[in-house]
């Protein structure tokens, strides 16, 4: 996507840097637009932790170009040490205990490695297809806003709100949630985004609302409180959120507050889609609430708050009480249920066991 | 309560200084215990807009003193001057249009008052009796927490969850929301509270947590996205709110996110209680959803957040992508259809409009 009107990706590997890959630092976004140049699978392990990238394709992404930095240390001084390489996996695998896209490209990496060279190829094809994956969803979910502005007055906005990043900053381009949007502003339609900040670490407030800033795409930040509320004085049409991980039966692990804003929208009867790429989906978890890892993060995620003063310089402020402790569990659940539809790379799939592996192609 | 084990008040008329009121600055707790000294009904309006003092009962009792303060004026050079009086309590009403208290302590104040003096004594009868209820509201609440505790194995902790601050700081004294819990806590329950952050103006993680600190209650402050996981799995056994004002059928106006656990409560099964005293309720409102302004404060409450910094300096920062806005409606109205029950200080009373007629004695 265009990042001052230059087109970007999040992560790539640059002809002329040849053992390097490069990525945008996303914990400096929205202030500065920073590169983080990652030369070990190392200090791509510590990258993907700190969320210096971060969301289900971007890891993805990132974890198989780290990949290929481990194949090209296990090729040095001659013959190809596969071992090395798949222990590379295993720490890469270990750094984000939720998102399925880690470990999908892993696995992959180690399965379509040879040596240095193919994990290059292997790598660029993982993120060429999250990329060409993702436009395909906005192709899909596009349909699916026009259907929704169609029953709209002639010329009314539609509200979509949105929580967390699903931006062209989670995936490698286009995104998953908001690469509908993008591709309905493109055709035309007069869309507005309800972007929710999304404590603790507030990516909406930083991260899509940047993004929807520099595709001029119109949008509001509110707090996460807010959803209910707005559905209920009927000022959201539909409800996108993207995905780190969904079960075989449709059950989504997304963003903390994805599922208080899932029971809003049903109750409020507001459509609750979910779009990612086929490879976010688990197809060997049966069921995903109470089968998926929930990553508890650091508590002084939600002691402190980080941003530029009135005179521009960072600064971190305390936003608890001094001697009151925190909990962060950086995920939800939300039940098949409550989700209306899947947007993938191959259309639109019912949230249930027997559509999803249809769709997989495995039935 | 106690604050660094001496007992206070929210707002007070020292008999040591007995031209003015003094209240607690809220906006400088937790970093500070300030008192703000307010000696004329211009200065009560701007503490309550900017927050200085807030809460349904908070602003109630102050409301009153400010409009002893107003009568005080107008018995200046001799006559009473009942529609500066009038007009006073006018000025007040329009600092916040969302609570009820605020137009209830006006109207009986000019009800009843002659002059200065009896302006005195009704001001000191609110806040007493606002006092007096919010005790009422925790021994009433303390035997519904006793029954959930009663449903748990021996010596297990209960686990409430509460939304923004309807502790005592919120009153004159005691609190609605937290009452029971501060009751059944002397009472010798294992008790423990999820604290809603409560952005944008971070009531829970700034006076709720400080408020529980100080009287020794186990509690977790959470960010506002965390609470229907926490109740999809098993970690709260009731949620308690209070109420900014509740509508004649039970519907209830109360900090924004309110609703998102309420429908979360609902989902999973979780009692939702509401506690205030009946001087929050509007009789006169037959229904609250549609019917409740909604006040819309600020979007830089939600753009910049404040705190201490590492060296304790206070400190603003920018938290939300440069160019973005936002939007900030303070409150939502959790149907009455999803409230299990209300606690005020004459019982507990299910939400609907022949029961509260019933307990209001109206019927």
């Amino acid at each position: 996507m265009l990042v001052n009107g230059r087109a970007m990706r999040t992560v790539w590997q640059p002809d002329d840097d040849p053992g390097a890959v490069h990525v945008i630092d996303q914990n400096r976004l929205p202030w500065e637009l920073a590169e983080a140049r990652l030369t070990t699978v190392g200090e791509v392990a510590v990258a993907i932790r700190e969320m210096v990238v971060r969301g289900a394709g971007c890891i993805g992404a990132t974890a198989a170009w780290g990949m290929w930095l481990a194949a090209r240390e296990a090729e040095a001084g001659g013959e190809f040490r596969r071992g090395e390489l798949e222990a590379a996996g295993e720490r890469l695998r270990a750094t984000r205990p939720t998102a399925v896209n880690l470990g999908w490209a892993v696995d992959r990496m180690v399965r379509e490695t040879r040596d240095a060279a193919t994990a290059r190829e292997a790598a660029q094809r993982i993120a060429d297809e999250d990329a060409a994956a993702c436009a395909a969803i906005g192709r899909h979910g596009k349909g699916l806003l026009e259907g929704l502005a169609a029953g709209k007055p002639e010329g009314a906005v539609l509200n979509v709100l949105t929580h967390c990043n699903a931006g062209w900053l989670a995936f490698v381009d286009h995104g998953s949630a908001l690469s509908p949007v993008y591709a309905a502003a493109a055709a035309g339609m007069a869309v507005h985004v309800w972007v929710d900040e999304t404590r603790p670490r507030n990516q909406g407030a930083r991260l899509t609302a940047w993004e929807l800033e520099q595709q001029g795409i119109a949008h509001t930040v509110v707090a996460d409180n807010a959803g209910a509320h707005l559905m209920q004085t009927g000022q959201v049409d539909v409800v996108i959120t993207g995905a780190d991980r969904v079960a075989a039966n449709g059950d989504v692990a997304n963003k903390i507050g994805t599922l208080l804003k899932a029971l809003a929208a049903r109750y409020y009867g507001v459509p609750f889609y979910v779009a990612l790429p086929t490879s976010t989906i688990d197809a060997g978890l049966a069921v995903g609430v109470g089968g998926i890892p929930i990553e508890e993060r650091g508590a002084e995620e939600v002691l402190w708050m980080e941003g530029p003063d009135e005179g521009g310089e960072m600064r971190r402020v305390r936003v608890v009480a001094g001697r009151s402790g925190a909990a962060n569990p950086a995920f939800d659940i939300t039940p098949a249920g409550l989700v209306t539809a899947l947007i993938t790379e191959r259309g639109v799939c019912a949230p249930e066991t027997g559509a999803i592996a249809r769709h997989l192609g495995v039935l």
